[in-house]
């Protein structure tokens, strides 16, 4: 079984009150894949420039993660550069230069055709409708989003949310596309867009489940999970790709895609989110282990209780 | 048993994008001791104006509630004006008049002086230590405050937090009085000041619960809590008065202040406060039965539970 990856690969210089880093390694498919790979086989699919290092393949290829489909271009890789002030939970965003991203046409190779979960992280709709078109059929589809394609490119990315069977974005994106301040109606409203489950990610407020009614499980359409209680976190970029590519893997290790699999998911998740944030780029989950997992998955068990 | 509440009675004339009220019931003491009442008895001590109409005392007297302690003075009864805009999250002030509240020195009746509970909602802090040297010991004393009182009467308000066992605040508040963006790190610092309880109520969010550790119980040192996913709420004015009514009527109903309790203690008074934003003023609270309350607290449980 595999998870199927496609997204950017970036090189972030990042500022925080807690230090700074500069072209370090980023990108929505990176985050993604680096925490699906902590549950399952990943597949990444992406484009970078001649710019980019082996070294950083190669921390990819060292979390088991395929990477026969980054493509290398002509040009440089796509940058963005941004800071957090202590509100951790807002980028402020200084540059975003697209460059290699600007034409890049999405090949799946033919050995990634047949994943069982698919992962349209967040890229340009076209791009994610092109994607679609060259899987065949994955058990499970899941797409990701942001602001930007919800102004500018909002029937394309209509097109792809028919087409898949989870959205995930954060509040403000869920916000702005159903055009409603409550989070629960636009919960609901994301679902009437085509997927039968929107997942809605709050930072440090955790996440939202909606799922439409199937077959006498109504009890469990909607779920709410809080966030892991970080005290220190250095760096928040990539916590929502975390969050997603945790979920991803671990719905695929399972292959269960039941209600109660997915609130499981959604806290593997936030866990692998939780540890991301502890470091700058990805190196905190270069050295996550199976074990700091389930402990932080006991402490969720422990911390959402009652009777 | 019986829960002693102590707080400001008012006239609110509130506008929201649902609807507009003048001069209705209102005031911290008000929601609490009308949440609260719908688990336990309860006793309530504030002032009102010669211009407070009996049938507003018929409201709460309606609900079991011991208005003894009620002062009516010369004057006119404390006011607040505020409207909110489709971010129902965040009250925006009009105007806040005094009134009788100005000079107001609470007198505990006898009959009040031994409660096992004690709530001091909202006031300002030289008052909440007037009522603490009038009443005797109550297994339980909890605290409310507001930005204004950190902002202008710290050193009184750091004297209440040392005398009692739990501390509530809202998130706002929270982040102002230990100057730091973190819940998780301000939740601990309210403990230093302390109480052995810290609620930071989050509105829309939910509650967080951090406790001192107290002999083997680390595992339930910290709680999240969601909120109950409204779709439809038309005032939020009082939400965080009736959760932490609805917390004490709960605690003094069940004479259990383990973790255990608080947690569950925290649902209710999340299910009370969702209840009291489905209508102005307190409304909703005059026919919630105890079937409501139990339907909530039944999908509460199966919104945060997973394996």
């Amino acid at each position: 079984m595999s998870v199927l990856i496609v997204g950017s690969i970036a090189f972030d210089t990042v500022e925080t009150p807690f230090g700074k880093v500069e072209d370090a390694l980023g990108g929505a498919a990176t985050y993604a894949s680096c925490a699906a790979s902590l549950f399952s086989n990943v597949q990444m699919v992406g484009v970078v420039g001649t710019d980019f290092p082996e070294e950083h393949l190669e921390v990819l290829r060292s979390k088991g993660i395929d990477t026969e489909g980054i493509e290398r271009t002509e040009g440089k890789t796509f940058r963005w550069g941004g800071y957090y002030d202590f509100d951790l939970n807002q980028a402020h965003t200084r540059y975003t230069q697209l460059n290699v991203f600007e034409n890049f046409n999405p090949i799946i190779p033919d050995s990634y055709r047949d994943p069982q979960v698919l992962f349209l992280a967040n890229i340009h709709p076209a791009l994610q409708l092109k994607i679609l078109d060259q899987v065949g059929t994955p058990k499970l589809t899941l797409c990701d989003t942001m602001n930007l394609w919800i102004d500018t490119t909002r029937d394309e990315l209509l097109r792809v949310l028919e087409r898949v069977d989870v959205a995930l974005m954060n509040d403000a994106e869920a916000r702005q596309l159903c055009e409603t301040w409550s989070l629960i109606t636009a919960g609901k409203r994301v679902l009437e867009m085509g997927p039968r489950i929107a997942i809605i990610k709050k930072g440090e407020h955790g996440a939202l489940m909606f799922a439409r009614t199937s077959g006498g499980s109504d009890s469990l359409k909607f779920f709410a999970a809080p966030s892991y209680p970080l005290e220190e976190l250095r760096d928040p970029t990539g916590a929502g790709d975390c969050f997603a590519g945790g979920l991803c893997g671990y719905l695929d290790y399972t292959g269960d895609f039941s209600l109660e699999s997915f609130r499981k998911a959604i806290v593997y998740g936030s866990i692998v989110a939780s540890y991301n944030v502890e470091d700058f780029s990805v190196e905190r989950l270069k050295w996550v282990s199976p074990e700091d997992i389930a402990t932080r998955y006991n402490e969720f068990m422990l911390m959402t209780r009652f009777e």
